[in-house]
Formats: C-alpha cells, structure tokens, sequence
C-alpha cells in the first residue's frame, strides 16, 4: 500500500518521478536477477558497467550530444566543478589565463568567486545593478580577446533568471552551468563548449555531476588539478578512474529511461513552458503575489515569489504543506516563495499550487 | 517475495546487510510519514538535517571519536582525498612541505603518487622488494624532522596486508587511509591525526568518504584547494558547503544503526578475527589454495588467495557462482582470487566459501 505523496517544489535535491522511485525500490534487493543490488555491485563487473555505459548513452541520444564532445560522470557537485573546470582549461597553449565572466546571479557569482585561485577573472557583464532581475543584453558582453572561456549559468536557481537566447562567443570557448536547466530543452552543441550540471534537479540524486566537454579542450589540466578531476583520466577511464557514485548513476539512468518513454527532451521543454506560464499567470493577475524578474527573462524551471504581505509567509507555507504542496520556501538570501518546476512535477502539480495561492488570496481579499 | 541473495566477496562497492537494504526499499517513496523520499528531499530542511546529524553522532559513537576530531561527509572518495589530505595539510606553519610515506601496497602507492603535486615525498618505508607480502617494521620507518605528516594505510584491500599495531609517530601528525577496515575494530585517536575512508566497503554506497581530522589541523588550505574541499569551509557548514550526497549519507546512517544494534566495532573485531581465520586455516592447510602474506600481518578484511594450478580459476569462479559465492576475483594487478570479509558478511558466508573451496580442491585430488 503506497502513502499518499506530496508535490515537493524543492529547489534541489529535488523530487524524483514515481516510477523510478517504485523500480528503484523493487529492485533493491535483486537487480536483475543477479541476487545483489546495485549498491553493493563491483563498479569493475559486467552488471554496473553495463548500467553506465547506458546511462551516458541514453544522455547523449536525449540531449544529442555530437560525437564531439564527452560524456564525465563526476563527483563534488557543481561547485566542485567551479574549481575544475579552470583548472582543466585555464592552461591551454592557445589563450590566455582570462576567464570572462556573465554574472547574473548566485550560481554564475559563485564560480566568479571560485575562479581567481586558477586564473584572472573578467565581469565581461552583470545584471548586479537590480539584483538580478534582468539580463545583460548580449551585444552590451565585453568579452576579453583569447579568454581562456566565456562562463554563463543560463537558468540561475535562486534568482529566477533563464537565458532565452543562444549566447555567441565567437572562438572563445563557452561553458555552461546547467544545473538546474539540464534536459529542460535541447542545448545547442555548436555553442557550448563545456556543460556541466549537478544531477539533483533534473536527472538524479545528490552526488553525481555530469560534465559534457568537447573533446578537443581536454588533456591540459594545471598540475595542482587532483588527478580524479583531470578529465583526461576520467575520459580514458570512461568515468571509472576511481570508484563512482554508482548508485546515483543507476538512479539517474532510471530517470533517463523515464524522459524518453514521456518523450524526451522537446516534450519537456513543452511541458516546462506550459507549466510555468500557468504560474507566471496567475501570479501576474494576483495583488497579493509578485515576482520581479523581467519577463524575457523568467526562469520555466525555478520560479522565486514574494507576497506583498511579508507577515503572511508563514500562514502561507503552513496552509500550502495542508495541502500537500511542499518545499516552497525560498532561497535564504532571497526570502518569499520559490515554485521549481523541474521534469518530475506534474502540471496536477502547478495547478494544485496555483488553486491553492488563489484561495489563500481570496480569504484574505487583496 | 525475496529472491534468494547471494554470498557477495565484493572489495568494494560491498556487500550492504540486508536489513539495510530492505529498509531503504520500504522507506523509498515515503521517509517517516513525510510522505517523500529521502533522494528527494532538500539537504537544508530539517528532516536531511536529522539524518546527517544523526549518522555523525551514532559514527562518533562507534568509533569513540574524541571532541578533538571533526567528523567530515565529503565526496570524490580515498582517490580525491589523497589531493585534498596534502592540500590541507603542507602548507601548515609548524612543518615543512615533506609527507613521509609507508610504502605497503596499492593504495598506500596511490596516496605517494598524487602528493608530489603539493609537496615533497620521501618513502619512509617500503616492502615493494617482496611485492609487499609483510610490512616494514616501525623501527625500520625513517621519518623525516618536521615533516608535514606520515601517511599510512592501515589495510591494504588488494594486497591483504593489515597493521596489527598501533603505529607511533611521536609529534609528527598521522594519517591513514582506512577505507577498508574503518569499523571493523577500534581506532585509537590518540595516535591518528586524520583518518579518511571511502564509504563504499563497510559504511555505505559509493560517492561518500568520510574524513575525520583533528581540529586543530584545520584551517590552512593552500590556495588552489577547490573550496569544496577546504576542511575548514565543510567544517564550518557542518559538511553542508555544498549539496552532500544525501542518498549515500542515508544509507550510512542505517548501515551505523545496524553495527549498533549488531553490538558496535568491538563485536564486529570479534567476528573479523574469526571469519579470517577460519579462512586463512583452510588456505594455509590446502594443497590447491596458498595466500603469500606473512602470517603477523594478514588482513582480516580482504584475504587475496591463488590457486597454485592457474588454469583451474575459471572453473573455480564458475563453480563458486554456482553455490551463489560471487565477486571472487581478484584485483586485475594481482589476479588470482580475493575474499574480502567486510562487516555485512555473516559467517555463514565464509563457511559457504570454504566448503566450496574444499569440495573444489577434493574433486581434483590434490
């Protein structure tokens, strides 16, 4: 007998589609009649390499990655990798040891301050002014001539911003933090260079980061680089340098499988369209809610809102979790009300949330 | 219904106890009436906040960790952390840039290659003249003055050899890679300055290490230290400075609560003695079976065993498989077999194996 579940609108660790949830679980104690689980398998054995070769190429068939660029399943997270990709690309022949920046929020602030230990870092352009509200108009970037990489967060989770536009950096080389945008649409691989996203919003559990690199960029690491992150041993290794997070890659390939039976990477980008504009909506109609982010540029996956009526805040998520509508707390250095609308909610979900911010208004007859 | 489970020999990823894992499997899509799964749940709220804090203190109960020592949930397993060791370490004011290092097998070798990256190694010991089947006695180990620290590692998972002393380094901090034996018996903090262990053999799945360190050791971090890895920055964030990898500290903390119940490290030294010995008995009473490590430091943990007629090891493998003895083979560098006898074996197992062995040997009329 299944509990009833909630809509869990968390930012990351996020919610997780049922299906997978239920053959995770059934699977358990015997992957597929091995005797054993996945979690207790050798990393080296036919079974769990048989799980992550086809996690990669389910990745690479979902997001159409050409055969150009390489698939690292890795561990720290993005911001591990707010130090390794520096230390990765700042040492090619061919640039200099500038890294150019596009800061427009939290996320894109955090490898800005993380860079510096590796290389000069450049703000070719910020939307710091309001707060991240808007983006910087790409012909306003004032890239660096040779930088070493253009580096852009497209979908900030905390501010709610989402780049709607295929940025052009010429020859330098662009590399995107995708975390919390990855497999919400189809990425452009004759624009970025380098995509790396934490796997706990869209495509797995915590502890697995996966790096999508071109090929050509890698074999220059700094010689400070741990070798587990220099990713010319993790691709020769096929993600298996060391041991990795082999349950987490199980569990993201379970989610993989789970996005092309429902259509793949297109239909998400529908539904994530659909979903978030039913919210936008309604909080654009209300006079109690508002969100500030121009709308160019709002974020289909993670949307911030404050209420007019601070004091209302905890009566809010406190009438939301009665009605199993959880996690909508905001960011702690935004406050209000963040909705994340990754793949694995349900527009049962939106709508269960939008009837609920509408009573809640309605009662209190803003 | 269960499928019958098999004996799983596994050096890591390891055999998990089945307790464990049922749970996990019930707990999946609802974690104590919060009606979500624990994969799913935002690491900041204050239900993950209980389980992290609940598996740091039941670890520091069955370790008898001291206030002294910090106990750190962090990524990249024992392979990163042999960067992130020096890294934090060398740059110290009261030592110089010199590690002294126990050469005794393949990890402890791992550990000597990476650290020249950060500072200057010297071998204070090595049994590599014998392919590292005894270990160098203290009184041969030449430290160096000053030196930064010494490293060892306490049992070697492909080797098989394991300390059965307390090694004493005076003044000079310790530290010691106990992937495959943390739990399994005491750990006397008074002489180990840094302890850290890949989760993934007696504590957990794969994609957690856990680092436990001297306070006052913490807090010089050189500057290309990614921040993620920084222990001071972890410590501070109560090993939240990023997203941790809540599905595997999950999962640890139910495998502590387990050794708890089951009677803690010491009952688990107990059992470790007796299934090593019963079969190291057989090995060393066989005509067939021989095991090359010198008696006094035989591991209790991984028992590597060779068949003296090699042609034999694949019908050996598939006999073994037949009896449902699994993930017997041993390491590529070293081939032959490798037992290992983590604290998730039950003696049942091992009386499995060594029934088998001996059928297998009798059939052949050695």
């Amino acid at each position: 007998m299944l509990a009833k579940r909630v809509f869990n609108f968390s930012a990351g660790p996020a919610a997780i589609p049922e299906p997978v949830l239920k053959q995770a679980a059934a699977e358990m104690l015997d992957w597929h009649g091995e005797h054993l689980s996945v979690w207790e398998m050798s990393h080296r054995g036919s079974a769990f390499t048989s799980i992550i070769r086809q996690a990669e190429d389910d990745l690479r068939e979902l997001l159409e990655v050409p055969s150009t660029h390489r698939i690292l399943f890795m561990q720290g997270g993005a911001t591990a990798m707010n130090a390794v990709v520096p230390m990765n690309l700042v040492n090619r022949p061919d640039c200099c040891r500038v890294i150019d920046f596009v800061h427009t929020g939290l996320w894109s602030g955090k490898a800005l301050l993380e860079a510096p230990k590796y290389a000069q870092v450049h703000v070719a352009a910020t939307s710091e002014d309001t707060q991240f509200t808007y983006l910087p108009p790409q012909d306003s970037w004032q890239l660096t001539e040779q930088a070493a990489y253009v580096h852009v967060c497209p979908n900030e989770t905390v501010h709610g911003v989402q780049f709607h536009f295929q940025p052009d950096t010429g020859n330098i080389p662009l590399v995107a933090d995708m975390s919390s945008e990855i497999l919400s649409r189809p990425v452009d691989f004759s624009c970025y260079d380098v995509v790396y996203a934490g796997a706990q919003k869209n495509m797995g559990p915590a502890g697995l980061v996966v790096v999508i690199v071109r090929e050509d960029l890698i074999g220059h690491a700094m010689t400070c680089c741990p070798s587990v992150f220099d990713w010319a041993h993790v691709a020769e290794a096929g993600s298996m340098f060391n041991t990795p997070p082999t349950g987490a890659i199980y569990l993201c390939g379970l989610i993989l499988k789970w996005l092309k039976q429902r259509g793949g990477v297109s239909r998400m980008q529908r539904e994530s369209i659909e979903k978030s504009q039913m919210l936008y909506d309604y909080i654009d109609s209300s006079n109690l809610y508002y969100n500030p982010v121009e709308k160019v540029c709002r974020s289909r996956m993670n949307v911030p809102f404050f209420l007019r009526d601070a004091s209302l805040e905890d009566a809010f998520l406190a009438g939301a979790k009665q009605r199993g509508l959880v996690q909508l707390k905001g960011h702690r250095i935004m406050g209000g009300m963040r909705a994340s609308l990754y793949n694995a909610m349900p527009i049962e979900g939106v709508d269960a949330l939008v009837r609920f911010m509408s009573d809640f208004e309605g009662k209190r007859l803003f």
